[in-house]
């Protein structure tokens, strides 16, 4: 079993973290870390985590990971990750971040997106941007890792394939709706629950910071259509759902074209019709839906953000560096309810 | 006090009536009709309603609703209208039909929408399609008021100003999205709360039956948009928001056109930036958001369903048609929460 | 119209004030104040209050609010009213203070229940706390209104018809829900919604602060059984229920009692069987529902925490202490969606 | 791996069933029957369920699934069971039920809690009630298998520890709550979401029909207090929280009472303080939680209905009945969110 610690354990993606590689068959828990909370039980403050989370969290110590770890997932705020993956970098240990700082591998576009430079520009070259059904598996030797972000996972998956007959410049609006959780755990205005729980809104719209890396993966590929994204926040806990609207004429059999992308992936499925958020939740799959109507096509994506969008993707990476199988310990069967 | 009727208390739309019509200063309710549930209280069915509703419920009579009151409003399910609004047409009753039965002026449009013949074809050249914000107040002798329905209020809401600049044929890509009281009371797969609490779905992508009254109401004024609507089940009760993204070049300036639309509507507001839909929930009022970006504008547009989507609408005509004040018992601050 | 201020704008509890006082017939808001967002337009915050918010949210200054207003309602954290009423009370200003500050007139009993001294503890001999249906109409010469606790408002009027019956000492245990709103609008940890729309759970078991006014309601009557009341916080934004088994030999004919304390109470109704705190929602009525079972007797009570339990009881109080109708401006039909 | 039926595929508990199964180290689905939708794809009505899942659902044929499983699964609407468990039994399958045909034993006593007989009353003496952590694993020569239900399983491991102490005919006041997926997938007023979703009510209250199997556990094992049980519906999908409130005098040391009836157990935890709902989401664990005050102790137990309240306990007992690892296959660490 190889040791893996969690940085970041007391949030959402850490805590999945903890769930997920709990029932991991080759790898195990050997430190969690957690800064505010360091010193106190996981399970104390996320009693769902009791058993795998016994004993106190820690502080971060490069060295104690270092020392007890082959591999490290940092789940942190945006712009914490830098400072950690240095450290434990230069230690020689694997780091799989799940937060945005070394997603965008240009300094500038990274700035434009984030309103920052990246905290360590010297890393930005060895960073494995990784949507392995996009990107391929990430190499054996590789040592950082950037986790896409949850809504990049959605839109990547969803228009990559369809890019090259978009083309450059087309534009495409993409509406997007996400689960509160994608906020995070830390209490906010906008988890708030009386608010929250039966409104819907848009939130940045034509302006999250995930299309950015969305853009960086679709130039690398060739062609870029102009993605015009609004995202809304949705009353429900978890879950992501994109809803695209195209001109069959010019992206021709969508069907054909996912199968021909997705056909061997084992975490993408493509179905006929359209497709409920509720049937990926609790899973790390992602459903693409295809409805054809008279000159239009109407495509559906669904993945829980917090499994194929964060903790389930990282360990899928972690998986494929590693040469296990590509889903090891992780949910294929969702859970509706 | 003008005593007034509603046929379909039992439902969603007709207990908004029976409760804003138990405020109102001008009517009164004196007849509550309901099918199958003739002959029980109301308040036992829905206890919310408890005192305006007392004294049983009775059956469909239209000798005695027009002995008894001046106007019935029919909140039934589509195609039970037809024949109620016969029998109250032929007494010199006012109707004011809350469903989809008189709402397309031409047989084979309605045909073609709802996958049936219209029920009272003679009465549809005398129907009032009344949406007074656009189609100005209905004619003091009108007999028969088609009620829009909820998605087409907020859809030609949203599109008749903007109509003009777009012409003919653009495509106009709009997503919906819908509170579960849209669906009615009845039980059904699609209301299942333990499936329905935690998902997002669309459903009827591009051809929801509300488009055909939409187009209907552009047409009267000009050019008509090709509108690609993708409506979806939201995990709230009520509420309906709309997201559009335009060309900025081609519609222009988007706030000085709904300005000049509804500089004068009481019941349309429009603000800089994106509308939650929560701020509209209880509330008669429609919100138009207008948020510019780059070459884009984003507009949303929110309302309840069950208000200005529907028996808030319905009391809206009914005060017109009277010469009563537009809101006359309509609640304009909504309850959030 | 009567010019009434509110402190506290930007709450739960200031915000119904808002909306209902936009619908009263007899009083009309003239000072809106809120402390940190002083200066913001109050739909900037709460956008469903646009039209009655219009004009910049003041600072607290008694002088002005003296000279704009005949009554003050206080919406503020609890402990943060002592002041404001000082010096609202030194200029004559009628206060109705929604907080905890006034509710318990012994000084030491305070000091349990809420961990520190009074505020205003000269203040505590002239507060009357008025739960109309219990403590009669606050006399015409009131200048300071304690106005109770949402649970306390359910709990007093649960068992104070009963306690006679019951006698000293008896044990009563009753399990409480109530919706998050009832812990008011900043974000914390016990309202994030993505932990709290699927769980539920009961906090501060058997030592709610409501229990100390409740204990002295009921010995101003006579007896007071021993109250084990377990709160608990359910997945949904507003609304209280209560449920209690009692035996039916001790507490005799429940629903004759009932009917007996409440039969000429405008917003409290007794009836058979268990009672949906649905139907109550948005309406500023109680329902208690009595259902006898062989030897024992389910009673269920259910209000809104922000109505009955909240500014619906402040804007009664105000009716009464002004000698207006006791429901002017009062929702009594509840909407439920 | 053992082959496996599921007959009621279709359903919530069905469903469940599958899901575990597919990652089920030693058993394996063989068979998945349903009435009404046999020829249909489970994925196609239960879309989270596709892989699995797939191949058409057949009709129940006990010659097939005894050609085919070892075992079988019933997880069927109420009174369904019978006559399938016969049939099998006559085949020499073991049959786990899931439903509530053959949970009491007296034929008199289930005809009083269901107002019917038992459907196969000469089934019933070799019946096996298996709480395993109340009534030991189930003997490796069992043929029938009566599942407890969701209410049953909280009552009875809440209950059974402190029944000596609280003595025969004591009154224990039990409060329950349990999401929406306690009442089927079929759509039905209780569980429309509209009005379920913002709501709360006590339903069945002191005659819910797992008193039954409940007060026969405690009987055979001495002492039964008087259970009264107040059931309530969440708005929530899944999960079962209950709330009791006890006399410290009677009830002595609650916390070592349960270590010494759960201390092995390795699906029932105790801890100090109340438990949430969310703890044991998504996990087959019980949680107990003990929090004494004063007099009295408060204990609150959560559990989730479709896992420890119905499927993960029916593998449970699989995994005892066949010698595996009693917790084989069962998630064990919950999901919150």
């Amino acid at each position: 079993m190889v040791p893996v610690g969690i940085v970041g354990a007391n949030g959402f993606l850490g805590g999945e973290l903890v769930r997920l590689l709990a029932q991991h068959p080759h790898a195990r828990v050997a430190a969690l870390c957690a800064g505010r909370s360091a010193g106190q039980q996981l399970s104390d403050i996320r009693p769902s985590l009791r058993g795998p989370a016994d004993g106190p969290l820690e502080a971060f110590d490069a060295d104690l990971l270092a020392s007890r770890c082959e591999a490290v997932f940092l789940a942190l705020p945006h712009g914490k990750s830098a400072e950690a993956a240095r450290e434990l970098r230069a230690r020689g240990v694997l780091v799989i971040d799940l937060g945005s700082d070394f997603r965008i591998a240009d300094p500038a576009a990274h700035a434009r997106w984030y309103g920052r430079e990246p905290g360590a520009p010297e890393l930005l070259d060895s960073a494995v941007y990784s949507l392995p059904e996009l990107t391929g598996p990430p190499p054996a030797d590789a040592g950082l890792i950037a986790n896409p972000g949850c809504f990049a996972t959605a839109l990547a998956l969803t228009l990559a394939p369809l890019a090259p007959a978009l083309g450059e410049g087309t534009e495409v609006t993409v509406f997007g709706v996400t689960g509160s959780s994608g906020s995070g755990i830390e209490p906010q205005a906008g988890t708030q629950h009386t608010l929250r729980v039966n409104s819907f809104t848009a939130y940045k719209p034509l302006r999250h910071q995930h299309l950015g890396e969305v853009e960086q993966l679709l130039a690398r590929r060739g062609a870029v259509p102009r993605v015009r994204f609004v995202p809304h926040s949705l009353p429900a806990p978890r879950g992501i759902h994109l809803t695209v609207v195209l001109d069959a004429a010019t992206v021709g059999d969508v069907r054909a074209r996912y199968e021909a992308a997705y056909g061997e992936a084992a975490l993408v499925d493509v179905v006929d019709g359209v497709v409920p958020m509720g049937a990926v939740l609790l899973s790390c799959r992602t459903l693409l839906g295809v409805e054809p109507r008279g000159d239009d096509v109407v495509v559906t994506c669904a993945l829980d953000n917090l499994l194929k969008g964060g903790s389930g993707q990282a360990i899928q990476n972690l998986n494929l560096v590693r040469g296990w199988s590509e889903t090891a310990g992780l949910p294929v069967v969702g859970s509706w309810p």
